[in-house]
């Protein structure tokens, strides 16, 4: 049997030539995104102030399973893929398992995160359209900061609301993305109308995802050859990030691997959705079967706790209403949770997978998240990114499961991003006094009771 | 013709398993440490209570050509290593340059360098040799989180010492250190008899390299079971970092492609003497002919503006002597230059390298390596380490002759490692509050000065 390396590395001429859609293999297809105004299933022109033609028709359509990569793209791709499937032979050593563990590390290109993927490709048509620039928002930073490089690269304005707490509490975090040209506003903001609402209401507030949201469509509607982008949560975005489960999947074919299960860290299922896709896809035509587990905090546990029902995706009401697992717009985790990972619903593949139950979920604390993640660090050489953590945590979970029954199970999971602009959260963990929380019955029924009575 | 990729990556099985000595094939062999009582060339038995028995066999060691790796080392290597050799297709594209411009990455693992190579390396021999601990220091903080993550992976005890000024400015980087189990301790401390002295001579300082070695050195000895291990200047690291040189070579003659520059930053020369000997190997050999460029920071220029001859390599004056170029053991850069390469002397192979006029070097000023920083990382994706960027400068500057002059240069340069914890000095270059200095003659005057007084 050929002896499988450390990194499985292909080579360019391997690299996919297309994503892919896995909605045109879904028989439950997700449910359509509906117009707040009218209630009804949006259509491509009233998504067109709001978002690039392209990629509104990447979001509508749910039969195309595959689209080509454009040539600029794939040259984009190549400055920083295929990204390594890694061997997790040290940690299966620490751990004495049987089991093979293996992890797509995201992690090495400047953004540190696999958003990358996704910004380029939607920096690419806000070009190719002729727009000036793209506004977007950011939590933990990841997506602002892969957005503001794929635009400083394109030569495209990029304006970034970054959910306050982040903002402050990572200054090194925006000073990145400045470096690459990007304008960073803390959010709420007075710039916007719904942001001076919110300070009104809420004042003193540290921001939210979905308010960050709200100010950036806003800001996008606002002026002239803008329009906005989002990193998670939309079916556009998983098929860009398809590119990490295709990738992954040739390399394990490569060697004959076939994994039995399949682990991710879910916020808004950008990471998740790409990763798993292929696989899905696979065990929906009858090829093969997995076990998906997507991995959740408890602070925010919208697949585990929330309602697969019609939500709004901001706070401010401006967007779509869209189909899947929610702890309801309103929502706000814990400020003592740390990273990201704390959108308030799901995407709506995901959610209909979970639906569906071809997809299992998972919540975790954080200190046993961060516990991993020391554990990790320390044999593989990685600092992991703590939403990164959160598959590492159940990755471990399985092997340990493993080195009880003996099964020599084969574990893949998605190593999202590095941790280099979350020591804050490293330090309070070092240091003895990062919490838990997980919100009360009571909480989750407020969030929930928000939403809309739509069916 | 092959085309190149985007990235050169080894297969595991073309690894080098041994590192190179360039010392073995150099004529005018570099001149042998001094012991600082008796300014005789010291011994075996005189370094055994500081340095660990294998690495000091190897820093005495001028003749033999080829250490072998050993097998955990290697087996380490492959978490992280190969290390990808980049052609800069995006940077040759923004220059309009014909030039062709490579650069072999070091910054994608945790630690963020190159000087993990050498980090394993001395942690390995100090755990074969049934020791306890080790004891460094560390000034930007690469070298300290090499050295922890190389503890923590042996299970071995790590104590740094770290420049006050950058503990200071660098919470997040020593908080890395401490996930990774390390003892981090601010230099000068109270810690040690020379902490104590400097503090008291010199108060409100925010301490030097030299300072923290002296500490350094001084915990291990009083200490059972410790030795100190050091992350430059030494013979034995560019022995150990000569595996960046090497995976270079091989990757160039997988596609039969002959630099005609090699260029790499020079703080105490880890990285530029491993990157460059086995290409200074084939020129001493008579094989081939390059030409090589050490880049160093005009406001501690060592090699352009430094003396050549013995020097203490310490402020306690507790180390060896070496024959170097230096600016003195007392002299410090100003505190208004960012980042690392701020040692006063220079590798002994590599000063006699320069001296004997087989490397040139440079001296650049930090806003122009800045610029050069940005440059690169928006077209390149890769945020380099303010160190790094003295490289990057260069190559920029020769790609532009190239562009001038229509040459076709093949321009190949270290890429040391990335910027994640410095975004304070990159806050400071966006905000356009970076400045230069350059040391006056009076003060150059005043630090080699201090040397002794030994031919």
């Amino acid at each position: 049997m050929t002896e499988i390396p450390y990194k499985i590395y292909l080579e360019e001429s391997e690299m996919p030539t297309q994503w892919y859609n896995v909605r045109a293999d879904m028989k439950n297809k997700p449910a359509p995104l509906l117009n707040p105004a009218t209630l009804k299933p949006i259509t491509f022109d009233e998504l067109r102030p709001v978002f690039c033609d392209e990629l509104i028709k990447q979001e509508l359509d749910d039969e195309t399973a595959y689209f080509d990569i454009p040539t600029e793209i794939r040259d984009f791709y190549k400055m920083y893929r295929p990204s390594p499937l890694v061997r997790a032979y040290c940690l299966e050593k620490k751990l004495g398992t049987p089991a093979k563990i293996y992890y797509k590390f995201e992690g090495s290109n400047t953004s540190g995160s696999h958003k990358l993927n996704s910004a380029i490709a939607q920096a690419y048509y806000a070009k190719n359209q002729g727009l000036k620039g793209v506004t977007t928002e950011t939590g933990a930073g990841q997506w602002g900061t892969a957005l503001s490089m794929a635009c400083s690269y394109l030569g495209l304005d990029c304006r970034v609301y970054m959910v306050k707490c982040s903002y402050e509490q990572k200054p090194f975090r925006r000073e990145v993305m400045r470096t690459y040209g990007a304008n960073v506003t803390p959010s709420p903001s007075e710039t916007t109308e719904v942001g001076r609402r919110i300070l009104a209401e809420f004042p003193g507030t540290s921001g939210s995802l979905g308010c960050a949201i709200s100010e950036a469509v806003e800001a996008a509607e606002s002026m002239e050859g803008y329009r906005y982008v989002l990193g998670s949560v939309l079916n556009q975005v998983l098929l860009h990030q398809s590119i990490i489960g295709l990738e992954t999947k040739i390399a394990l074919d490569k060697y004959d691997i076939k994994p039995d299960i399949i682990i991710g860290c879910a916020g808004g299922g950008s990471n998740l959705g790409g990763l798993i896709s292929p696989f899905v896809g696979e065990q929906l035509r009858g090829e093969a079967e997995y076990q998906f587990i997507a991995v959740e905090p408890a602070s925010c546990p919208s697949l585990t706790r929330g309602r697969f029902g019609y939500d709004y995706c901001d706070t401010g009401k401006v967007c779509p209403l869209a189909k899947m697992y929610t702890l309801g717009s309103g929502f706000i985790p814990s400020a003592s949770h740390a990273g990201g990972l704390r959108y308030h619903g799901m995407n709506s593949v995901l959610s209909q997978l979970h639906h569906d139950g071809i997809m299992e979920a998972r919540a975790v604390e954080q200190t046993s998240v961060f516990e991993a993640a020391v554990e990790f660090a320390r044999v593989e050489g990685i600092l992991p990114a703590p939403e990164s953590s959160h598959a590492i945590r159940v990755a471990i979970d399985e092997a340990m499961k493993c080195k009880e029954t003996g099964e020599e199970k084969t574990i893949v999971f998605g190593l999202t991003g590095t941790g280099y602009f979350d020591m804050y959260a490293y330090e309070k963990y070092n240091n003895g006094v990062m919490s838990d929380y997980i919100p009360t019955d009571e909480e989750i029924a407020r969030g929930v009771a928000g939403m809309p009575n739509v069916e």
